[in-house]
């Protein structure tokens, strides 16, 4: 018998991704968002979701733009305190010591120690309530060639992002792998009268 | 140095999330997403994002609700089979054994045996291209009682969600805790001038 808890945010995993903009003056700015996903496929479409007190909301209305930065569980203090400070009171970037990098696609900067950054123009800016939600458009990814694989691709092993628990919010790393998709359901098909 | 990898839907983690809803004819349908996520905190949001081709399209249109359900890892053949089949062709429920309950407060069905199921009614249909964005306001979630802990909040090492990995096409566990948010990182704020 299930129990209930209530109209909540109880989803897991949820990711822990940086965001990276230019402010106003053209200074870097990142924050780190816990509600962003992949909303389509072609064209190929991330968003991130962030409240209109941010700088960070400011900063994509202005420049169309934004990265999103995966940082590997090495970094995850950093990370952290990307959630915590405000780039309004203090250039966040300078006191990590991490290096902000121009995209030449977009109009805002990666943050060069993270393995996976991701190029976004901005698609669609939608009101859903206390959030917006800033569609962007995959313009490129860049990534450290130490992560990708034969196949050019990178390997989630290899990237060690950083997963966000909602709720008791931890952090935690990825696991063992379980299987590949599209493949292992393949026995339970069997089963089919 | 980075590497250009392009215009691809490379990000980390997404979740394995089990969409359910009923058909046409009351029959309780699953489908498996990676395309979901949180989009906003007041109204509670989450949304999965699905091809027009899909049972589970239409399924929403009509009904207007769906309900993520969370496979823990012991699942993930069950999980990649429901990403496979289609409901057009099989009882994918039927054929995996697995127990639809009618949930009490939308108009779609949850899998008793997964230990966390969301219930949600549709706010915003939204249209990005191959993919239609459904957003749900959470409106209960229903957990296992072996999931939740001592201040009743369900614990990600408990649930053992199932990680997507695009590009490569795998599942992943979760790993160990990194610590907690809006916590560690305050070592990286002393740093400060």
């Amino acid at each position: 018998m299930k129990k209930s808890i209530g109209s909540r945010i109880i989803v897991f995993p949820t990711p822990t991704w940086v965001v990276g903009t230019y402010d106003r003056e053209g200074q870097p700015n990142v924050m780190t968002a816990a509600w962003g996903g992949v909303c389509c496929s072609r064209p190929p479409c991330v968003y991130v979701s962030l409240r209109k007190a941010t700088y960070t909301h400011g900063n994509i209305l202005r420049r169309r733009a934004f990265t999103i930065n995966i940082p590997s569980e090495h970094y995850v203090t950093e990370a952290d305190y990307f959630g915590i400070a405000s780039g309004k009171e203090v250039p966040k970037l300078s006191v990590s010591g991490l290096t902000p990098v121009p995209s030449r696609l977009v109009d805002a900067p990666y943050v060069d120690e993270f393995p996976l950054n991701v190029e976004c123009q901005v698609l669609h800016v939608i009101e859903l309530g206390s959030h917006t939600q800033f569609v962007g458009h995959i313009i490129d990814v860049q990534a450290d060639p130490s992560v990708l694989n034969e196949n050019g691709l990178p390997e989630i092993e290899r990237v060690n992002p950083i997963i966000y628990e909602p709720g008791n919010r931890r952090y935690y790393g990825i696991g063992s792998c379980l299987g590949q998709a599209f493949s292992i359901g393949k026995a339970a098909q069997s089963n089919q009268k």
